[in-house]
């Protein structure tokens, strides 16, 4: 099978200028030799327009609620600004690219999350289905696709949704029909044992050291949605998963970076 | 040859949400018997955004100044807001539709304007080339191509450029592989006699009639840049350009409104 590369990039190197442009550059000389998609989450930058513009963000649990005023704000920052700017520089470095919002094509194709108990997380979207069919007949085109995380409900209601969920999604509908590898690269090197020291990468991790790790607390709480993704991306089909430094894209790539996620 | 529908949608068009839903109902319902492009021009709602934003605007002769601010605002605008909420709309009425700045797949590529005189119009894009190879690519594969007044220089500038040029360009760029109407639909009838009184349009203008009400003072000012792109998209391939009221869509096609320019 072919292979296909789906990349995340986090929001701490979209608020870096000058990392995202050598992210960017890493990631365009792949092109040649790979189908790439790229999916990008929101950055600060939505969050600093809400204050510009006098829009009070609500947090339950750590996590944005979504209200009509701001997923205005991310539709705006996400499927626009950031988006287009992504592609504008991929095109910079002769890498044909072509960016969309779930709503383009029925890219991701998303349900309004239940309201559960007392949150109601508003225009919040959890993904149904991601289109398959579109993404590979654009990767045979040889575009590379730069995905945001904006997706929609095919009634007309744009849906403000989780990035790594869309990585995790995309490469789960492709992995029936390429040999997928999951990057999700952010700013530090790796799964470490200590938070704060970028020298203590796990190299690799599967699930009974996971189990381990976890017993032992010796992985950071944030880690822990990221770590589930991979193991039930595994599962579902992908081969590999790596998470690592954005910076490192190439290194990550051939496996000398990072903590590989494996299913064994 | 197969024929295409290229239609500019106004800027009134697009800040009335009752007006703009009608219109993308009946756009919609056109994707079964023919390829489809729709140009998007910007409405009121960056000129609001500048405001609760406090970025002053820089207007020159009516048109604005596109400072850095103000780019980021109309990419924000242009490319996110208006773009993927007329997409979802689109999906939500059974068309496939999918939205592209000019960036995206190099849709439509441009240079910044040139300083002439004193006047320097800052991030504004001059359009060198519209990729009729990817949007015939989309329109084989049934997409309704919804594209965003917001274009690059491949060098990794993104441009805001005006859209009745853009829809221009992308009708003269397509008339060399298919048959070509060109739509200008807005708020107005079609072109009148009397700019306040709609039942005074005027069914058909060619050259030399064209040349007459121009004499005769019987053009409204701002219908004549409207009209010359028409006459110069006409020499240059297009088959039919309409120019008349976007809830009349189908009878604008149909050729039961609006005013028809012709080249003889």
């Amino acid at each position: 099978m072919k292979e296909v590369y789906v990349i995340k990039i986090g929001g701490n190197i979209i608020d870096d200028e000058e990392k995202l442009s050598a992210f960017l550059e890493s990631f365009a000389a792949l092109q040649t030799s790979t189908a790439l998609i790229l999916v990008h989450g929101g950055g600060k930058l939505a969050t600093k327009m809400a204050e510009t513009m006098g829009v009070t963000q609500q947090l339950v649990d750590g996590r944005r609620i979504t209200d009509a005023e701001t997923l205005k704000i991310v539709t705006m920052v996400y499927a626009g600004y950031i988006n287009k700017n992504i592609v504008a520089q991929l095109q910079s470095n002769g890498c044909n690219a072509i960016g969309l919002s779930g709503a383009d094509g029925n890219a991701v194709l998303a349900h309004k999350r239940i309201v559960s108990g007392n949150t109601d997380y508003g225009f919040a979207g959890d993904v149904d289905e991601v289109n398959a069919t579109l993404l590979s007949a654009l990767l045979e085109q040889k575009f590379a696709v730069v995905l945001a995380p904006i997706t929609h409900d095919k009634k007309g209601q744009l849906l403000n949704t989780n990035a790594d969920t869309i990585a995790q999604e995309t490469a789960r509908a492709l992995s029936a029909i390429y040999d997928v590898t999951l990057v999700y690269s952010f700013e530090k090197s790796g799964v470490l044992l200590n938070a704060g020291d970028d020298t203590t990468v796990i190299a690799s991790i599967n699930p009974s050291s996971y189990q381990q790790l976890k017993l032992e607390q010796k992985i950071f709480a944030g880690m822990i949605p990221k770590l589930d993704n991979a193991f039930a991306a595994l599962s579902s089909g992908v081969k590999k998963v790596v998470i690592g430094k954005a910076e490192a894209l190439k290194q990550l790539i051939a496996g000398n970076a990072g903590t590989t996620i494996i299913n064994e």
